[in-house]
């Protein structure tokens, strides 16, 4: 199954208590594609790059299945870079350096063969150009993913909202539910999210797993506790990609196909924060996979007979 | 099968968003024994009481099958007495004021029909209380499970590990996990606290669920998404009551079984938050104990065949 996504294709540096990665790519297109790209491999990326992107790395997109043809070269321009440090926790962090280059003025044109896509992940970028995208589509596919931040609750919620009204399925993290549903109890978030347009919530907790509401029922998949997180960069658009990957491979947008999309999800963001940027999701095996999507399976499963 | 609970049995006073409970019973060893009086009925509860505590609410305990010769009633003495105040989050809280009283002088003498308990459960309190109970013991029981908190961590630690090393099962939450261990990684924190003595340790995490480790597996039961929480005062010891009871009722200490005894000692703790105080876990029927297992059981549950 077709499956377009939009978002930043970047570089990244990152310092944390392990190291420094020095320049690498990164960007939640660059995460969610490679992700993905487990499961499918017709993947349609778009977004925007300098002539300072290296050519080896469109390259690799194209081994994945990745098609590049949605992805803008500016001649002469810089591409998109954050620069940031981790706190020993591994939950915080502090930018020392963004630059948008080429990004400030990102206004896609989707190619005309893109636009049939069946799955459309609209990935962390301003509302208005995940608007955009979601307009230029041929007709209404059929499932449409959009994540996002408190950055853009907090600069532009008005078009949050309206992006918000033509989507499937929201992924956020747990505080930023609070601030865009203004409640503190997740169930009440959802509630009131769900009412905002989506018709399926994703709240990522980090390390404390996901939940996944419907206006009828809730699903709850945990984190694989892990030994060490080495670098947590990319682990939502990781889990992103996975999700809407699977769904696509399996064509089945059932809420209950969607309970196994987030522990395929899941899994994928477990690797991803084992090595510096895309190292590690950029050569998994199937193999690979189903093993660490046993082991979560296996840490809630218990045997139970009840009267 | 028989059970001893050392614990307080004590007077709480408690302001949340949602109103002032004014002056109910409380205390570690009041919920643990309401709690695991809804599994086993020869519950023999140890703890110190004022002249002040009211008489009917010892006749209480004796109908939920809880002995109270164990209860030290010191003649002229006053109950302990703690008044909180907490946070809109219902996270965190303020002492508003602690009173001490007969606690200060707590030097426990178990009853001699008490010494020959299966199951023993060391509430929180201070570790040398916790020690010298242990030691009255007749014999070793058949399962030693411990609560304590930062506090102990922080006042006596010395005397905590003394008690660590004679205990089976240890319950903690996730920062207390990371202060004893000075891990931030919790299976790292789990694996340094493990040596220090407990054959398994269970990591709670309130609305983010709980971990169970020993030195080969890990477990993981989510806690149900709740609306409304109501007055957290006592979820812990309740989890705690509710887990031995389960175990001392079902007399299997595996750590499959104790896979089930967590998820009965969540639905326990999930019922606590919410009224006020002891309220709801004092009138909760089987059927409806076993109608939250069976939702925190569906919470988690997915239907996936891998290759």
């Amino acid at each position: 199954m077709s499956l377009l996504i939009v978002g930043t294709v970047a570089f990244d540096e990152l310092e944390t208590p392990f190291g420094k990665s020095g320049k690498i790519i990164g960007g939640s297109g660059t995460y969610a594609a490679l992700s993905a790209s487990n499961f499918v491999d017709d993947i349609r990326l778009t977004s925007i790059i300098g002539e300072d992107f290296p050519q080896e790395k469109i390259e690799l997109f194209h081994e994945k299945g990745i098609h590049t043809t949605g992805i803008d070269r500016i001649a002469g321009g810089k591409t998109f870079f954050w620069k940031g440090r981790y706190h020993n926790d591994m939950n915080t962090r502090d930018t020392l350096d963004t630059q948008l280059n080429v990004l400030e003025h990102f206004d896609p044109k989707v190619p005309e063969a893109y636009r049939d896509a069946a799955f459309l992940l609209l990935g962390n970028l301003t509302p208005a150009v995940q608007l955009s995208v979601l307009n230029q589509m041929n007709q209404r596919p059929k499932l449409v993913v959009l994540d996002t931040m408190n950055f853009w609750m907090e600069v532009a919620l008005d078009g949050l909202k309206e992006v918000l009204k033509q989507v499937d399925v929201l992924t956020i993290n747990d505080e930023e539910a609070r601030q865009l549903s203004e409640e503190y109890s997740l169930v009440k978030a959802a509630k009131k999210i769900l009412d905002m347009g989506p018709r399926v919530l994703i709240i990522k907790k980090g390390e404390h797993g996901a939940l996944l509401f419907n206006r009828e029922e809730v699903f709850f998949a945990p984190a694989l506790p892990l030994e060490e997180v080495f670098d947590p960069t990319g682990a939502g658009d990781t889990f992103a990609g996975g999700f809407i990957g699977y769904l696509a491979r399996t064509q089945n947008i059932s809420f209950n196909n969607m309970k196994r999309a987030i522990i395929f999800g899941s899994a994928l963001a477990s690797f991803c924060v084992e090595k510096f940027g895309t190292q590690r999701i950029e050569h998994l095996s199937s193999k690979e996979i189903e093993q660490r999507v046993q082991a979560f399976i296996e840490l809630s499963q218990v045997e139970m007979e009840l009267a």
